[in-house]
């Protein structure tokens, strides 16, 4: 079975899992306990925020540990920015994470606004700029689309921002963007940015919230003042073990990766077949959202399924929800959108698979529009 | 080295390793996803909440997994019981987690009610009810104290609660009390109900949230929907399988356990000694808090350690923090708190360990006393 659906993304480093099961099975101790062992694990879960700070070109007091990006996300919106009295603003290319935190705060009267989309599926900055004014307190921005891929490009977006509303705080959620750009986080310009473990190689259950030093933020979560105060509840040390090693891992595969040539040819035989790639030339490599003109996404889901590919439709974060909010916005209608495939890719995923998988989504799309049409 | 610190109960067992270990190699995948793989991670987590509720005497959909047991009880103190406008009552022996979302509430000008506690540890129940009224929203009382072990009758503090407010929701802060006591939560008449499953042989980083049948509990973390829509974030499956392994293996040990013998033995040993138990004759077999006259518990931790023992004093929570609130209600003064020292069982904790680990205890508190004198 070859996987290009987010399934790409979750598969969990060789490395990681034996980071996480050795503290599970000899470094259990608790990491605010004061004896030797307590200690030793506290300093380890620092050793781990160093590494990854330096992955991201931050200050390792800059990260705090989350049990993922949905709570970064949450944090954000529910750090005490909701009582400065001012407007929040995001793209209407959000995550739910970060939508739905917005959509909270709207309920319950604050004054949120949504700045579009281009059909590239770039947030619209001329449209952002022009809904952020001197009372916005927020803003947040998505850094990679995980619907498109599309890369907004967040340290041009910070500087303008900071010329229209000085004191304007600017979160971008990082999920498909952290190490899978060529953008540090010191580079962005942004006072918080969400990461999530599992889209690098670690398991699913550990995140992080990238907080610009001397930024005050309240706490989501209060208790017995862990991650200096700002993240209470005892450290998942297994898994900050394994998200660490999983960086060095996903840094060290990177540099031999073609994934973004090997995602810049299934473009083109993709374009050649007459479908359409959502996004620009400056697309993540990691995510690639074609609309397959005639023919339905769940249908030839399941037929490539059969024939031994698995690929995407939409997010999978839930798989309950209707519609596409992300793709309405691209300004795709609903035949585009239920037309629309979405295609992960890992560090490694390899230039036959990938050709492989070409030649089935092909002519299981062919399959679809002469039965259709016979 | 012998622990009868909170790492007796931090260690994790093997078959939840293996747990674990299994779903990061080989069933990392999205449980939201719809594909057969992520059906069947989708449908392992089920299975495993049913494993949960089973043990707990509860419905599968009254258990939410959240990251840790903090989390848990945040979520109550945040869930819009604040918008409720009726008063919060709390017990003075609450966890730092319960006891500092409460006071946030105050600070935002939440009427916020903390009853004392008796000398034994167990909270007034006159008092309690004392301050209880028809416009209190939502009472917590834990159920085994982390510092004393001493067991809150829960059961019937619920009943009295219902009978003097009807509308209030009543918690309790389960992470001691969870298959360590006789009582399954569904006994207990609560409404709320943490666990953590890093107690029990499970590792660190996951918990979880009881929600009786019919509630409405507003999310703390908003996204894409997971856990009912009441705790979005992709679920943590490693941890969630060793979680319900961790509860079968921890009921299995329950049975061949004799710690609650072991532990009464130790405490008529040390109040031969004219050491202070702290608790009544009712306390948790997992927890002994010992107050020992003329010794400072610093001192005495300390060459414990060096001896071969590690045992712990007040909540190693925080290593911050001073003084000690529990103990405080408690009605120790600050040089009885100063020479408390606590003792955590595991689930398997020997008796010889137990008996050397007495002598080495009391060697050294005769050695530091000795030199006091000398």
């Amino acid at each position: 079975m070859i996987y290009l659906d987010n399934a790409a993304t979750m598969r969990v480093f060789d490395c990681a899992i034996c980071a996480a099961e050795n503290v599970m099975r000899n470094e259990y101790f608790n990491p605010n306990a004061t004896y030797k062992s307590g200690v030793a694990a506290h300093e380890k879960i620092e050793a781990a925020r160093r590494v990854i700070a330096s992955a991201m070109g931050v200050f390792p007091d800059e990260l705090v540990f989350t049990s993922c990006a949905t709570e970064a996300n949450n944090w954000v919106f529910n750090s005490g920015i909701k009582n400065k009295k001012g407007n929040i603003v995001i793209s209407a290319g959000e995550h739910s994470s970060v939508y739905e935190p917005a959509m909270q705060l709207k309920s319950k009267g604050a004054d949120v606004r949504i700045a579009p989309l281009r059909k590239d599926g770039t947030v619209d900055e001329k449209a952002l700029y022009g809904i952020i004014d001197n009372n916005t307190a927020l803003v947040s921005v998505i850094h990679v689309s995980n619907e498109t891929g599309v890369i907004n490009p967040i340290k041009s977006i910070s500087e303008n921002i900071k010329k229209l509303a000085p004191r304007a705080l600017i979160h971008s959620d990082g999920v498909q963007g952290f190490l899978k750009t060529n953008d540090t986080v010191s580079s962005l310009g942004v006072d918080f940015y969400s990461a999530s473990a599992h889209k690098i190689g670690a398991p699913k259950g550990i995140g992080l919230l990238f907080i610009k030093r001397e930024l005050n933020i309240a706490p989501l979560i209060y208790g017995g003042g862990q991650e200096r105060g700002l993240r209470s509840g005892t450290q998942n040390t297994p898994y900050i073990e394994a998200f660490a090693s999983a960086v060095q891992e996903f840094s060290r595969l990177c540099e031999s990766s073609n994934i973004q040539s090997i995602r810049n040819e299934l473009c083109e035989c993709f374009t050649a077949q007459g479908y359409r790639i959502i996004g620009n030339g400056n697309n993540s490599g990691y995510i690639l959202c074609v609309c397959v003109p005639g023919v339905k996404a769940e249908i030839l889901q399941n037929i490539a399924h059969d024939d031994g590919v698995i690929i995407g439709k939409g997010a999978a974060c839930s798989g309950t929800k209707r519609g596409n909010r992300v793709l309405s916005a691209v300004g795709l209608d609903q035949k585009s959108i239920e037309s629309c495939i979405r295609i992960s890719f890992a560090v490694d995923t390899s230039k036959s698979d990938v050709n492989n998988a070409a030649k089935i989504i092909i002519q299981a799309a062919e399959r679809i529009r002469s039965e259709h049409v016979g």
